[in-house]
């Protein structure tokens, strides 16, 4: 069965996935990379720079980053993932992953202003829909085969799609710093818990994965 | 040396202390009883309630837990946590806790209509105080007789208290709830963890254990 899965999204203790102003300059505002230090000293990490024999953790840091590519036939984002404020004037912007992004599928970009596709290297084709995120999960599962859906954040998206409970799985890194300002992931979303199993691990470096998994009989 | 600390302020995912609206009938509002289950498994809880023969978990919620007793001369409080909207005008309020309350220190409650003190079975006598949290910190650190001051919630005087920089230890237990409206900790609060050493650690509870331990020359 096609799941419709979250992996990665990285928060701050005061739940903020971005800080601010996000920018072409500092695409996740004052936050910087800090959000993502723990993806860093991965395996998965060094496997997507530069290949095999780089080096990297193999713990439970790696072991859930991995996850983000197991599986998936497609993936969903929103506009503010895509490009900084203002891309949708850009006719020549192609995301910010350069000629070969890391997602080698049909990618579904959610946007009230869409355009024609755009094939990348590597697999990956950009869609631009202006679709509820029902809609845009209908197409995005066709596009999968059978494979599961990612709903690749940001966090507007997330919240959004955990809101109309349209999530199987969601997996969020909770990372011990304080953002005070951002975009937050969890506002709207009082009693998400009724729906999920809810298991939390702490890593060694600090960072803590939470895991929701939907209880069966849950949709 | 007398420190300063916080110890057992359970929070939920989205990091509310307490949910909406407090009154007499539900001190916590929503949130009910259930930012506070972890603990009524402990040991610790158990002989509170009942003496040493009880039972209760002897894990890492204990011996959590447990640290809310040693080593304090002095509590203090918000209004907020000594009673419900409008106890001020009521001149038999005397807290929630019966005639015997679990402080058994001098405990100082900050309110802008102070009365005179309580004195209450057990050690604990109530002190009215309209004053900063510098203020209140010097009035208790000298009633505590060099041991520790706890600053014991609600979350708008923790808030207060850590943004003023003024505490030492925080322990806070963090419950895999959402919430979705109460009373925020964390706001204010953005680079505390320049001045701490944050640990965090799950239990097999299901509540994550976060100590903020303020560094060596950060005051």
């Amino acid at each position: 069965m096609s799941r419709t899965r979250i992996h990665n999204l990285a928060i701050s203790l005061d739940g903020f996935a971005t800080g601010e102003p996000q920018s072409a300059e500092a695409p996740f505002g004052h936050a910087g990379e800090r959000l993502h230090e723990w993806m860093f000293g991965t395996r998965f990490w060094a496997v997507q720079a530069g290949g095999a024999d780089t080096g990297g953790s193999e713990g439970v840091d790696n072991a859930f980053a991995e996850r983000h590519s197991i599986g998936f036939g497609a993936e969903i984002m929103g506009a503010n993932k895509f490009g900084p404020p203002g891309w949708q004037d850009d006719p020549d912007w192609k995301g910010w992953w350069g000629p070969n992004p890391p997602f080698h599928t049909p990618t579904f970009v959610l946007t009230h202003r869409p355009r024609p596709p755009m094939e990348m290297e590597g697999g990956t084709t950009f869609h631009f829909l202006d679709a509820s995120p029902s809609d845009a999960l209908g197409t995005a599962r066709s596009a999968a085969h059978g494979q599961d859906v990612r709903i690749g954040g940001g966090p507007t998206v997330v919240r959004d799609f955990l809101a109309a409970g349209l999530v199987d799985q969601a997996h969020l890194v909770q990372v011990p710093i304080l953002l005070g300002r951002g975009v937050r992931v969890w506002d709207g979303l009082e009693g998400l818990e009724d729906s999920y199993d809810v298991e939390v691990v702490a890593s060694p470096s600090g960072v803590v994965h939470l895991t929701f998994t939907r209880k069966i009989g849950s949709s």
